[in-house]
């Protein structure tokens, strides 16, 4: 496992001054005060790694909406516990690893974006024209840096192209067929359009084409009734991963194929940054939900201007954004959150949250982790 | 002057009662008990009417950038000014005669659109493919409604088809040529690309890629040397307005051709809500500057949630963002935002900003204008 240096030396050195101990040796001396200045060193070192001891947190969600155990077969409900699973695996190996936050939500996402159960990358929802449009968004909590993409077709992992964007260009979003052009000239994986499709998504899209035409049938029966939008388990699903790595550097990234039946370009909450997407050095967040509402209400950095300025918790916080503040505007979703000492929040407002965590408190610790679908 | 309905009703009933009182007509008893319940009404009517008394503020930017007086002719310069004044002119029209915020924003912004000199609508800057692609929000800081287009490349006033994707949809961000689509089927002003395109822009973009192609040169004979970003001027040119109404409504709303020589749809602050464009119930904000840094650090909601939950004052938190925070970035830029006393501010760490504002304090009280253009 690979530690941040002041802890790595220490280790060192005091595996040292034991031999020599052990050995009776006349440098015995010389050691201990050595270690003793480290103790120092290490009392004093800047507090994020003092306090983190080698400890990490990953957050990971799947996406919020309206998933009911009884719609629910027992065999896809483990394929979505398994995939959980399997992202937090790579995650919580990359952080062990010492591998810095902004690595490891990239490479979950990834994970999360070629996993055809969610929607983004392999299996996003199908927009009105019957093709797929992603987003996705990452940001680096130690220096505000961000990129994002939107509205691109042919990009096989949309989140490593928002990390190109952040680190090979001075822009922070493209979009539609430049956005594209851009990843194909980094030497990004490109794929056809139709890569994306799955017989799931497909069937998806037939479905809220047919409520949609049922509602305008209603409409026209009924012009002056006032409808609702239609409001279904269609407009979610989102990938996206928060974590804290070993040195207290804070990064999010989210990956979407949007709402289905999406048209005239549509953008979300998720490659929006300080909306579905935010990272600074106190908290990182992505969100998932009804997209239009969290982008009216800022939800990513709205969470973080309550803890930073409002003097709020991070459970405060999210509470009072999703259980009240979303519903009431009439919004739904949910949202993943970490701070820098490594607490973390998963508050949904929906049926159901695909999600997971894996915690290590600090190096004396073992890890706890939890993968969930359902409200309770 | 349109009164908001208790004052006006109130009004109305008090000359009633004078003519009766005059008369001396038996239904003057009915008349005061009449009166007497309205003068309560008046007292406990929400403090936003009560407050204001009719006043109104208005505030306007072009866009703030490296603009200095000895490379602006005095005529182009009267241009500036007449321009904004005549901004002013309409947008105070508007807000005396009691129409709302969200009205009034997109009105000064259409006419700013249409104003050549300004970087947004007509005299918007060039892609580097030499084309225009436009970008627009706006927000309602009553219901926290917004819309925003982006990149889109034929609405003659994109702020117009933001508001109508407010409106009309229940989207918020709407790109491309979706957006177009959307525009065209809405009905609203569509022209060909050309009629955005000044001899000004054209120049501009020459100017811009032949300082690439200079610091392209410059990389390959100093490969190791580190290169800034082409930081200047045309990386500037914003048009903007936020407004309290006599209502004590607030609005923003933001329009901008974007960065000169932009390309692979490249997206800035500007049509992104909680970046360049806010408004909620305390403040309304619009944003003009490297658009980048605007994005990363969600400029518009970082003011709003600094006011709301940072208990700063209007101009304290515009300081901390725009001259201290911003720069510290290496970002530079200016915005302008107005709560919902009618306070305002127009902070900026450029040269110079084209801006302007008008206030009325109270129904007794003229309104105090202002439009400059440089630092001092």
């Amino acid at each position: 496992m690979t530690l941040p240096p002041p802890i790595r030396i220490g280790k060192d050195l005091l595996g040292l001054m034991y031999i020599d101990y052990m050995m009776n040796l006349p440098i015995y001396p010389l050691f201990r005060r050595l270690g003793l200045c480290l103790i120092f060193v290490n009392l004093f070192a800047p507090s994020s790694t003092a306090q983190h001891k080698s400890g990490y947190t990953l957050v990971i969600h799947g996406g919020a909406g309206t998933i009911l155990r009884k719609q629910m077969s027992p065999s896809l409900e483990q394929a979505y516990l398994r995939s959980l699973n399997q992202a937090l695996d790579l995650g919580e190996k990359m952080l062990a690893d010492g591998k810095p936050a902004l690595d490891v939500v990239e490479a979950v996402v990834r994970l999360l974006e070629d996993d055809s159960l969610f929607n983004a990358g392999k299996g996003a929802v199908l927009t009105n024209a019957g093709e797929h449009e992603l987003d996705a968004a990452i940001m680096n909590g130690q220096d505000l840096k961000a990129g994002s993409v939107a509205g691109v077709m042919h990009i096989k992992n949309p989140i490593t192209a928002a990390r190109r964007v952040m680190e090979n260009t001075e822009h922070v979003m493209l979009s539609g067929s430049g956005a594209d052009e851009f990843a194909r000239q980094q030497g990004l994986d490109m794929v056809e359009n139709s890569y994306f499709t799955t017989t799931s998504r497909k069937n998806g899209l037939e479905r809220a084409k047919q409520a949609e035409a049922e509602q305008e049938q209603k409409k026209k029966q009924e012009p002056t009734a006032s409808f609702k939008p239609i409001k279904s388990d269609w407009k979610y699903g989102t990938v996206g991963a928060v974590a804290l790595d070993q040195f207290g550097h804070l990064a999010a990234a989210t990956s979407t194929g949007g709402m289905t039946n999406k048209r005239y370009g549509r953008i979300g909450d998720a490659p929006l940054i300080g909306a579905g997407t935010y990272a600074d050095a106190l908290v990182a967040v992505s969100c998932t939900g009804w997209g239009e509402y969290f982008i009216r209400m800022v939800m990513a950095k709205s969470l973080a201007d309550r803890i930073r300025f409002g003097n709020q918790t991070l459970a405060q916080a999210g509470h009072d954004l999703i259980q009240v503040e979303l519903p009431r505007l009439g919004g739904d979703g949910g949202l993943i959150a970490v701070d820098r000492t490594g607490e973390f929040i998963l508050p949904f407002c929906t049926e159901g949250m695909y999600r997971g965590y894996v915690k290590k408190k600090d190096a004396g610790s073992s890890s706890t982790r939890q993968v969930a679908i359902y409200k309770d």
